[in-house]
C-alpha cells in the first residue's frame, strides 16, 4: 500500500511537472499547500483505480487558470474543498476518493491537498496522463463523461456551479468565470463512478510522477543528471540541449500563450530550436521542422539538475535539455487527435508520433 | 382582485417600457412570450406586496443582457422556469409568488410568463420602480438583501448558479456568464421573504405600468396624444420635443451604450438636446445643461402615439417627445445615489432632482 506524505510530496510535485509538459502549474504553490495539509492531517492513501467500487463516486479536484497568477493571488485554502463539496452536494452523495484530473505541478498536488483535508484516498490515475490547457481535453470526454456539474470557487468566497450543454460549453463558462475571478480558481468537475473511471482513466499517473520525481531529487543530491534515467522510464527522447534565448509570453483569454527560442550547445551547436505553448508546450521545432508535437509530451528540464521548467518560468539564459515523451495511446486515436491534436491548436501539421519524428531528426 | 390576461398584457408591456426609461428590453419579445403563456395557461393573479406572508418566499424572474440580442437569439421558453426552479431548489422551498425585479418591456413581461407557466401569482411591486442596467441596482441591495443565489440560464441548456462575496461580484460573474452565453440570458435572483419584500420593495409598479399602457393604447385609438395624461399620472415633465438626429450605439461589456442627439421642433426649435444611455437613458442635456439625470426616469415617446421608444430602437428622423419623471424617494437617499447616482455612471454632476431642474430649464 502506498501513501503520500510530507516526505514524498516533493517527488510528486517535481515528477508531475515533468509529465505536465510545461504546464499544470508551478509546483511551488501546490506543493506548499499539499505539504501543509499532509503535516496537519496526516498521510493520504494512494489507491489503484481498480480498487474503486463500480458504483462509488470519484471527484477530481484541481486549479484552473493561469498558474503564474496564483503566485500573487494566493488561495485562502478553503476553495478546493468548497468546490469538491459542492459537487458532492449536487449529487447528494459522498465521494469515495479524490481523482487527479491531470498531471502537473499544481494539479497533482491540489488533489492531495483536498484528499488530506477531507480524509479521503487519492486515486492513482488521471484523465490526461499529462497536462492540457482546456477542460474538455480528457480521456473522459472521449468516453462521453460530462465535465459538469462543475464548480468554480475563488479566494473571495465566490462560487459558480455550472451545468452545460456540452463539455465545450463547460470550458467557455468556467473560463469566463475564472477570468472574472482574477484568472485563477479552484474547481471540482468530471464526477464519475468507479466503473467509468476504470474504463477511461489513465492508470498509474501518480506513481509514475513519484518515481520520476524521486530520480530527479536523488540524482541532484549526488550531482548526476537524471535525464537519461527519466528518458528510460518514460520511453522518451532527448530533443535538444541549449540555452533559452527569446521568450514571448502573454496572458490572454485566460491562458499563458507564447513561444520560446533556444540556441544550441555542444552536439546542438548552431541548431535553432523553437517551442510554442498554451499553458503547456505544444510544438517543438528543430531548424523549423517539428521534432515533437502535441499530444506527445514536451518538457524543458534544467540541464544540470534535471528539474522541470514550466512555461511561466522559462527565462533568458537558462541552460536546458528539452525532452519529448510519447503520450498515452488513447490520444493517438482519431477521437483523441480531434480533441488535442496539432490542428486543434491551429498548427498546420498532421500529427506524427514522436517515435517517428525522433527517428527522422536525431543528430 | 386584479388579473393579468392576454387582453391587458399589451398595457403592461407598453406602460412598463415608459417606466423602463429606455431600457428593460424591447417590449415585443416579452409581450409575445407572456401573451402566449397567458393564452395557454390562463390569467395570472396580481397581488399586492402586503398580501405576501412574512415567511413566504418570492423570487424575481428576469432577462439579462442586451435586449437587442433577444430579437435574433430567441429564447426557447424553458429558461425562465429553469432559472426560477433552480433558485427554489437551492432553498428546498417552493415560491409563494413571482416578483418583477424591474419595470421594463421585457422585464415586466418575463415574470408574467414565468407566473403563468408555474401557476403562481405576480407581486405588484419591484426592486427599482424603473429599469437599471446592473444587478446590484435595487432597493433590495440598500436593504442588505443578497442578489445570490443567482441562476443564469440560456436557450442551449446551459445553467450557471452563482453564490458570491457581494452583489457586485454577482454582477461581474453573471455578466460574464451572460456574455459567454451570447449576450442574453434568463435569470432568477434576489430571493427574499415576504417581510423583506414589504420593507424594501417599491409598491404598485405593475399597476402603474398597466394604467400608463392603458392610456397610451386607448389614446392612440382615439388619435389623441396621451403625453399629458402620462405626465399627470407620473408627476412628470415634458423635457423636449423634436426629431432624432445622430445615434451612437455600441454593444460593449454586455451593455448597449451610446448617446443620441436631437433637433428641436416647435417650441424647442433651435434647441440642442442630447441623451446618454447604458441600456437605460441616464442623462438628458438641453443646450449642454442637464435637465434630468439618473436615477430620475427619462423616456423617449413617439410624438404622435405616445408609445415608448427604447434605446435600441432610437433611429434617425423619429419625431419624439422626451419626458422626465421623478424616481422613487429611496433612490434620492445617500445610499440610493451611491448605487445609481450620476457619479456612479461616471458623469461629473451632483444629482439634482428633476423637480428642481425642470424649474430651471422650462421654456
Amino acid at each position: 500500500m502506498n501513501y503520500l506524505t510530507a516526505d514524498n510530496i516533493d517527488f510528486l510535485a517535481i515528477g508531475a511537472a515533468v509529465i505536465g509538459a510545461g504546464g499544470g502549474g508551478d509546483p511551488y504553490m501546490g506543493k506548499l499547500m499539499a505539504k501543509g495539509a499532509l503535516l496537519e492531517k496526516g498521510r493520504v492513501e494512494l489507491i489503484p483505480a481498480e480498487s474503486v467500487p463500480d458504483d462509488a463516486l470519484v471527484i477530481p479536484s484541481a486549479m484552473m487558470g493561469a498558474p503564474a497568477v496564483m503566485l500573487e493571488k494566493l488561495p485562502n485554502g478553503q476553495e478546493p474543498e468548497a468546490a469538491f463539496k459542492a459537487v458532492e452536494a449536487f449529487f447528494g452523495k459522498k465521494a469515495y476518493a479524490v481523482l487527479p484530473i491531470e498531471a502537473g505541478g499544481v494539479n497533482s498536488c491540489i488533489p492531495v491537498y483536498t484528499a488530506a483535508r477531507l480524509g479521503l484516498p487519492l486515486v492513482d490515475a488521471d484523465g490526461m496522463g499529462r497536462a492540457f490547457p482546456e477542460i474538455p481535453m480528457t480521456t473522459f470526454t472521449i468516453g462521453g463523461v460530462n465535465a459538469w456539474p462543475m464548480v468554480v470557487c475563488d479566494e473571495k468566497g465566490n462560487k459558480v456551479v455550472i451545468e452545460a450543454a456540452s463539455n465545450f460549453w463547460v470550458e467557455t463558462l468556467s473560463r469566463t468565470a475564472t477570468i472574472a475571478m482574477g484568472l485563477a480558481s479552484m474547481i471540482g468537475l468530471y464526477v464519475m463512478d468507479g466503473k467509468t473511471l476504470k474504463e477511461w482513466g489513465i492508470k498509474g499517473t501518480i506513481s509514475l510522477a513519484l518515481e520520476i520525481g524521486r530520480r530527479i531529487i536523488q540524482a541532484s543530491q549526488s550531482h548526476i543528471s537524471p535525464v537519461e534515467s527519466i528518458l528510460e522510464l518514460t520511453r522518451g527522447y532527448r530533443l535538444f540541449e541549449g540555452k533559452v534565448g527569446d521568450v514571448q509570453r502573454e496572458l490572454s483569454t485566460g491562458f499563458v500563450r507564447g513561444k520560446a527560442l533556444f540556441d544550441g550547445l555542444d552536439a546542438f551547436k548552431g541548431v535553432r530550436f523553437e517551442l510554442a505553448f498554451q499553458n503547456e508546450n505544444l510544438m517543438a521545432l528543430l531548424d523549423g521542422k517539428p521534432c515533437a508535437m502535441v499530444p506527445d509530451l514536451i518538457t524543458v528540464l534544467d540541464r544540470e539538475t534535471g528539474s522541470p521548467i514550466t512555461t511561466e518560468h522559462l527565462k533568458y539564459g537558462q541552460r536546458v535539455v528539452v525532452i519529448g515523451m510519447p503520450c498515452s495511446p488513447i490520444w493517438r486515436t482519431e477521437a483523441g487527435l480531434k480533441l488535442v491534436g496539432p490542428r486543434y491548436f491551429k498548427y498546420d501539421f498532421d500529427y506524427v508520433p514522436i517515435e517517428e519524428l525522433a527517428g527522422r531528426s536525431a543528430i
